[in-house]
């Protein structure tokens, strides 16, 4: 087993200004690669305590890895630590990120000052990965400590840090024997852990040794459930093996399960519209726009979604949707009827194949019938409409994202029902 | 200066499966009332690691913070380390924390087992402070170790963290003479970091010796401007002092200034519309939802908030808002003249007193004239409607909630305008 120790270096992530995100990225590339993570730190630009800390690392670890702490500002002492860390004698010029910081500052039309200059130098120990979205050089400096630990610095910044990671892994890769592991994800929804795990009992129960099942609960994309293998070394066919055990837990979950790799709702009814050539409009009460943002996070998504109605205002539901003002008077606002009208009348507005519909209490308080946390949603199309209640007991933003969540869920049902007819 | 050190315990951050977003919460808090946070660490669920890690830091901090690992079930072990940490000789039950767990479990409907009433079991060292949102107590060991430090223990659940910092807070203040601290925030939009502090340089530079400027930049609310004063023992007038200078910025400031507390656009949006009775709607294209969906995490929001249409589709920008079809040929979607049209076709089908419209390229990718990035912004009101252009560099993602930002903003700007004719 190899051990790895993530340290984060600023002093905003000390005083809780910025949230660390970094480590957690790190952690979960290294841990599907079989490294065991055995601790995360964060500490302050302060030199004794970086070097105290990196010493530290170094004894009870294989791998340490920092980010942060690699600006061109004075206040960024990690690179001076690690030349000292590492036993270095001086610095040199990296001519692979020279070129970087040039081009770079460039594209941003800045002008090159010798401060910028300043971040292709690296200790003498060093070994360069060029760092190609930012200034900061990615370093490499092997064999420190007693346990000949490998040591890598990368970039605070979370999208250079995050664009280390997998050239990270092959170095890691290329200089130490990793056990090989398989992993295959699939996305569930719509089935609370404990019965996910009653109703998939046999199967899971039955898995060879060499594989195992995690379950990675979101409350935003449902279920994520991992098949790892660790084949024995030089095994052939673990692909296929992890294959036909996916097509097992798949035809154990249905339509619970709805993509075949770490995704969400909003990317997976996309792409079911898309493929069929169908396209989609919402009217959004409780929900209040989350829905029609979900769907336009994915990129390419006008090619199916057509558009949306928020209707805060009963005047909008009726206006603009077309609901009939009698029934919001005889059923209430939220109800199975509204919902189903306000489905309607955007999939009539816009013209869309199919169309999804909230109504409901996010909360705070609820109207006196039906309790906060309460939604009707609605899904319509061609072959009729479907409506469903739904009861979450979380605060108003945490109650919108399950809403939104679950209409999404409602409409790939009925996709995928009416796509089997 | 009092040194803190927080350490959250769980396997489930280690593999990269949870985000701590704990440690921040907890920093944020102790650096705003002074205390200087010196480490943060994350470790798993293991004795070894957990006693060791503890005894480190009790070696190096006044007081040491932990979340996690008091879950009831048998990977959770936190408790039993703290015994023998604390040098406890066994465990008493806790009152105040078993009525609790039985209110919880009774309003969850669920029955009360014994692995529920252990939770109420603690450390005969430990005092508790009844945690009010969980079944965990929340438990206080003093005088551990050389520096006679305090270890406080928190539930791991996020809103129970949280939840307990405040009463964390009142028992440091009870037990430590903490130097008096004044803190005021101010926050601001539309105005890069480097150009503010330029602007309020003069300002910033005759502050007097105990007061301290913070910049606290967030892409989505803008900067926040922390002012703290650090008054010597017994000093009358802080307040009025901080107050004083609270008012020469926020002249300085002007229109720049939104809200002088930690907030953010669609808050103060909100709360200047509902101050003056006034109503808003939304068209968006480019932003999909997201500004409504703003709008609407804000409790009350439907007082003013009526509604909106997301236009993805050029059908709907034409058919729904009444967009006419020339004005799109002529100018192109993204342009002025059709966001124009969007934010008073919104306005006049929702009746609302104003309106707020984007339309733009999130990306990824621009249109062959306006590069990715590009967003026009129309804001609509009973004195006319006006429409401006932004170009930001970012991501899909990020662009879509800067523009929402922005047009947040952007219409903010309107309404001061407006409200002071």
């Amino acid at each position: 087993m190899i051990y790895a120790s993530v340290v984060t270096i600023g002093d905003e992530i000390l005083i809780g200004q910025v949230l660390d995100t970094n480590s957690q990225n790190i952690a979960r590339a290294l841990e599907e690669t079989g490294i065991h993570v055995v601790r995360m730190l964060s500490i302050g630009d302060n030199a004794a305590e970086i070097r105290e800390t990196l010493l530290g690392e170094l004894s009870r670890a294989d791998i340490v890895l920092t980010t942060g702490g690699l600006g061109p500002t004075k206040d960024d002492i990690t690179k001076a630590v690690l030349k000292e860390v590492s036993g270095s004698n001086g610095y040199y010029e990296h001519p692979g990120q020279l070129e970087m910081v040039h081009s770079i500052l460039k594209s941003r039309g800045l002008d090159v000052l010798p401060i910028n200059l300043a971040q292709a130098q690296v200790p003498d120990k060093a070994e360069v990965i060029v760092n190609r979205l930012g200034t900061a050089p990615i370093m490499v400096f092997r064999g420190l400590g007693e346990r000949k630990s490998t040591l890598y610095s990368l970039p605070g910044v979370p999208h250079e840090a995050c664009g280390a990671i997998p050239a990270i892994l092959d170095d890691i890769r290329a200089h130490q024997p990793l056990s090989p592991i398989f992993h295959r994800n699939i996305m569930v929804y719509g089935i609370a852990e404990s019965a996910l795990s009653e109703r998939i009992a046999p199967w899971e129960d039955a898995l060879p040794a060499d594989m195992h099942l995690a379950y990675l609960p979101n409350p935003l994309t449902g279920i994520r459930l991992r098949l790892s293998c660790y084949p024995k070394e030089g095994e052939e066919g673990t692909q296929q093996r992890l294959e036909g055990q996916l097509q097992a837990l798949e035809a154990l979950l249905g339509p619970l399960c709805y993509a075949e790799e770490d995704s969400n709702l909003e990317t997976a009814v996309g792409r079911l519209l898309k493929e069929h050539g169908l396209t989609v409009s919402a009217a959004e009460s409780c929900t209040g726009g989350n829905i029609a943002h979900l769907f336009t996070t994915v990129a390419g998504s006008s090619a199916y979604f057509l558009g949306s109605v928020t209707s805060y205002a009963v005047s909008v539901k009726e206006k603009v949707l077309g609901v009939p003002a009698d029934t919001i008077e005889r059923f209430g606002v939220v109800s199975s009827e509204v919902a189903a009208a306000m489905a309607e009348g955007v999939r009539r507005l816009t013209g869309s194949d199919y169309a999804v519909a909230t109504t409901g209490l996010a909360g705070p308080g609820g109207d006196g019938i039906n309790p906060e946390g309460t939604v009707w949603i609605a899904a319509s199309g061609p072959h009729g409409t479907r409506t469903q209640k739904y009861v979450y007991k979380n605060d108003r933003k945490r109650n919108i994202e399950r809403f939104s969540a679950t209409a999404l869920d409602f409409l790939r049902q009925m996709l995928l029902s009416d796509l089997s007819n």
